[in-house]
């Protein structure tokens, strides 16, 4: 073996092959941005997920809740790499106050942690990674068979843990440095048993003591710090019932008030809601309102469109008088809060053309050669009533100001939801900066989005900052459709900043199939809603009661549509859903399996009317498993798919099956289970799994 | 119809909204990083495909080749966008010549164009949009129907096209301000036809002339520049044939020489190979050179390893004396030049014991307590002869200056190939700084990573730089390792950036199945390499001559391996597979379908024992398929699925399948197709398709 020629700090002299490698100076490497100009930052991180767009974006994920954050790190050659996930809150001052978690190797270069963030609002995180030289010695050593070998790693390891024992505290330091000093005189003493230096070189709670205190002057710190946003649980679970205040009158012909809906509150919210969401509540335009059924010209009864935002007496912060007063809508927020209900209010950033803005800021709309504003278009709709704001005016500074102003001020009256109507229609970077600003104030407030546009447009939304989403799902009706398009909300790209909202009906669409207006459709649909998303709404009380006649044959609209016009509903209906409504919401308030949407899988039945699925929470403990019948005439039947291991339930062990719609039990066991579903009576299952071989609480749980 | 208050110029007065406004300053809105402070900015380029890790690491493609990006494009509301791609060469100064490709939309918001880099080294792309303010008023104009509409709107475009004639080119403006004062003049006559007046606004040519000047005042720029490489050809189309020098000479017992090698040029280029790749060339260490079959003690007339590099007379830029001049070296390379051929030679950083760089550079080595370094080790295998460098070495500025100058060396002595040993092994920032150099001065040098090592870090060398990887193809035998290998290779994500190069066998891996020795297994594996691969090598003379036995059984390693020996060829052996492999070599060489890899797609067969594939070229012209058995032993057959419209075939219509292997022509027709295949004369067909509708060239091809 070739002997060390001097000692490793002794500068060598400058020799043929260095002078011929001053051609390139070593002093001025132009070293890759991410090294930090550092060459032995020898561990690489290839990849952090989740992160959307390299991490321009933030994932989304509720304050407390879990997040598994994975990266793919390794180095070069043999040594043993030890990752760190970092993460801190991020007041947006660019200061860091960083946790740390060990990660652990899986398979494949893959490694995994992950943290809860503690509260709700704005968190980084990223990587760190090094070659630990202790740990690659103790790699080393486990292999080491020759008694030579052993000596001489011992003495590599008693150096590597006289330099941990200088980054130990006080406490440890001696513990360490005897540790060393034990292993240096034993490795230089020839008569030691090399097995009994292995031994002590591999003791497991000095090597635990010694990994305490890493050498990290060669980390590898990730390229970027992803964004995270952590918001309240109402974001990934909430229940959404939509009503026109002006329609809450029980007197036919008399305009609803809040004092009207103040008086539903106790039975919306004992049907399980806690998001009453409203069109907007502000003064409507009298130039070009609409006339019922969304006639060009309004009768001098005719309430116009709420949608038509803005009269002489005020704009997007007033209230339309014959609603209330401020005084009277902040006391229905606080009523509602003590009901545990959110009151969510409908932004639409448009104008009608009496709206205080157009005299105030002509600069904000785009005028035409002949003193005109083109009015709103979504074709084919038209909206006559409504002037769009022009997002390329010269004064958009001041818009955008304003327009955030608008919830700001909303805010200040109690309001901590907003629906955001057309959000699409508007300049994308304007949402981005507004919510952002809005919620770093107020990192409670949530924001859905209400594009009904094209995927790619939907998702940049989400990205852009919008809590929750609407979706496709009142177009999606047989069991493929539903199949994919939860199956791709649930696991695709998207899942990581996208929240599902599904509604299977809204004031603008009363799709073609509930037109039929049986009960076991509006149960069906209903229960998909509720069962397939976390989130979900109903716009009713045109729901619950199967209003379900279209202005004409083909069309989406509703006959009579409260877009135009007051209506009254009659809330003690005998046929009303709201019964099964309630019960559906109590079974989701219930079960945290139905609270979140990753988890979500679904089962194969061989008959295409029967669709079943499964949901677990977090930590397994509760699984529901739903069935319906989306044939609303006839009694379906099938065997489900679901084998016993993925519930956790022994092979060959039987499970009980508790319907908790209908109350009654089933014993499984073994692979496929016989199904039928009558939808006369009640067109779906809605199963918790109670497993023996779980807790007590499986057995014990009663609706 | 409201009308305009005031002229869309005059500032209005400060109202109660504005001052509200005022508490967010309009002038300090914080804006996102990718807006560049402007709000107007209102297309989104939500993204830029093919990016390595969001532009990190750039793609690879070869000079002259077409790329082609997508984007994803859109805007707010119903405005119309256009994008254009733009691509620039980038001399690492960061000055931009921008070239602009108009992109085309395709379905659901996702844009297209391509270019081709007109010459070999580095290169970003990236893409601009804006919301065209003249393309939407077209768009509007279409749908236009009351004239009223129809006289409004030409007024507006007239507009338009008087600020598009302002940045015109002179030659083009008076036509345009001509249109605009026709469409006005039109507009305001009431007596004027509105559908001649539609038709006037929308004229053709005027309307693609206005088209030219767009006004791109907010235009939107993505957030990344993408890195691009451009190889030349090679890069993507190879054939390597590996061989030992000292193994070169026709006289057993006598050291081969480089003179030697020149003698065998014109056979080699004879059977197509055109990359020509040495082991290390460099002096030999003598301190713990290894003997035969890797013997820990070698004999006083072994030759040692070629990897164990150095020894007093010199290193990694020094050539072995028994093989050699610099001057014969240099003739060697021109020679082969000359034929077409490139030497590759193999740059392996690490150092015997008695290589020069141990005693001037001992701060490289890392030295244990008892003086000595630990040698190299790749588990199980041992290199008691090598020592490696450290990369944590204090001194490693000037250590990587002198390894890049290693390549810098070879380069000037005329060698443009590097095949580089273990690059896993050594620090990877090292891989990106010392290739990236290297590259800025010679883009046409390319590197082959030898890492046959887990999946991430071979992906990781790839992204780093290096030209061309070795892959797991030694071990993929059967149809479905085959098939799940190759069609992630080409359709992967890491088909962006890692090019295959595979390899039946090398120096170090004699796969267990090859030790069969049967000729047909031979032919077998090399159609395989050599046709579902673009890059592709052997390790020859043991391949063409069969040198099947290993060094024991279970051994990957080569009996007598001419790592530790001097091996003789006999390559006049009758049984010499060289003109198989020509012929399978000339094939590649006409056909272009055979020289990239994208378009690999697997056919149906039933039957495990065939294995049928289709390449075409990117113009559609040639398509080659290929059917290999599997099976060295026995007849297979079965029906392969060519759907004859995938190939460019009329339904109905019959093509020829020519097979360039045995000449045989086959008349095919529908979509099953009987094929089989005999061992024991030739285990494959490799078909090129002759269409009746397509070029004569289809028809007048021959072998």
């Amino acid at each position: 073996m070739q002997k060390k020629p001097a000692p490793p700090t002794e500068v060598a002299a400058v020799s043929k092959v260095a002078k011929a490698a001053q051609s390139t100076p070593a002093t001025h490497l132009s070293l890759p941005s991410d090294s930090g100009g550092e060459g032995r930052v020898r561990a690489v991180i290839d990849a952090v997920l989740p992160a959307v767009d390299a991490g321009r974006f933030a994932i989304k994920c509720v304050a407390g809740d879990t997040v598994k954050i994975t990266a793919h790190c390794f180095t070069d050659g043999h040594d043993v790499v030890r990752a760190m996930l970092r993460w801190s809150a991020d007041a947006g001052d660019g200061a860091r106050d960083w946790h740390e978690v060990p990660m652990k190797a899986l398979v494949n270069d893959v490694w995994e942690a992950s943290f809860a963030p503690p509260s709700i609002g704005r968190f980084v995180y990223t990587v760190a990674a090094w070659v630990d030289p202790f740990e690659s010695w103790h790699h080393e050593m486990t292999r080491r068979i020759e008694p030579e070998d052993i000596r001489i790693a011992s003495q590599v390891g008693a150096m590597d843990i006289i330099a941990a024992a200088a980054r130990a505290q006080v406490a440890d330091r001696d513990t360490l440095l005897r540790w060393a000093k034990a292993l240096q005189t034993a490795a230089l003493d020839a008569d030691h048993n090399a097995n009994a230096l292995k031994a002590l070189a591999l003791d497991e709670t000095l090597g635990e003591l010694a990994g305490r205190y890493p050498d990290r002057r060669f980390e590898t710190h990730y390229v970027a710090e992803l964004p995270l946003f952590a918001d309240r649980k109402r974001a990934r679970f909430s229940s959404w019932y939509e009503l026109f205040p002006r329609s809450a009158s029980p007197e036919p012909g008399r305009h609803g008030t809040f004092k009207d809906v103040e008086a539903r509150l106790p039975a919306i919210a004992e049907v399980g809601f806690d998001v009453l969401y409203f069109p907007p509540i502000h003064p409507i335009g009298r130039t070009q309102r609409k006339g019922k059924n969304n006639a060009l010209v309004a009768g001098k009864d005719d309430v116009g469109s709420p949608w038509a935002i803005g009269a002489a007496e005020g704009g997007h912060k007033s209230i339309l008088a014959e609603l209330g007063t401020p005084d009277e809508f902040r006391q229905l927020v606080q009523k509602a809060a003590g009901l545990g209900m959110d009151i969510a209010l409908d932004i639409a950033f448009q104008c009608a053309p009496d709206h205080p803005y157009v005299q105030s800021h002509p600069a904000w709309f785009r005028w035409r050669p002949d003193g005109t504003v083109q009015y709103a278009e979504n074709p084919p709709k038209k909206y006559q009533d409504i002037y769009p704001f022009n997002f390329e005016s010269d004064d958009w500074r001041a818009m955008w100001a304003e327009l955030k102003s608008v919830f700001d001020h909303w805010i200040g009256e109690g309001v901590k939801i907003f629906r955001v109507d057309n959000p699409h229609t508007k300049a994308f970077p304007f949402w981005e900066w507004a919510i952002g600003e809005v919620k770093k104030e107020h990192p409670e407030v949530l924001f859905l989005a209400e594009a009904f546009t094209r995927p790619k447009v939907m998702h940049r939304l989400a990205k852009l900052g919008f809590s929750q989403s609407y979706t496709y799902f009142t177009w999606r009706n047989s069991k493929q459709e539903l199949t994919e398009y939860f199956t791709e909300l649930s696991t695709g790209p998207g899942s990581d900043y996208f929240r599902p909202n599904v509604w299977p009906n809204t004031p603008d669409i009363l799709h073609e199939q509930l037109q039929g207006g049986e009960a076991s459709l509006y149960m069906m649909r209903l229960v998909l809603a509720a069962t397939l998303s976390a989130n979900y709404g109903i716009y009713g009380p045109a729901y619950e009661l199967r209003d379900h006649l279209p202005r004409n044959s083909g069309s989406e609209e509703y006959l009579d549509s409260e877009k135009y016009q007051l209506r009254t509903w009659n809330h003690d209906d005998a046929q009303s859903l709201a019964p099964f409504i309630a019960r559906v919401n109590r079974i989701r308030h219930d079960n945290p399996a139905l609270q979140a949407d990753r988890s979500l899988r679904f089962l194969p039945v061989e008959n295409d009317q029967l669709i079943a699925y499964a949901k677990e929470s977090e930590d397994g403990s509760n699984v529901i498993v739903t069935v319906v019948n989306l044939d609303r005439y006839n009694v379906q039947s099938g065997w489900i798919g679901l084998d016993a291991a993925s519930i956790g339930v022994e092979p060959g062990e039987s499970f009980q099956m508790h319907d908790l719609l209908s109350n009654q039990r089933f014993i499984w066991q073994g692979e496929f289970h016989f199904v039928q579903l009558d939808p006369h009576a009640v067109p779906a299952h809605i199963f918790v799994v109670r497993r023996r071989s779980r807790t007590e609480r499986d057995f014990d749980y009663f609706l």
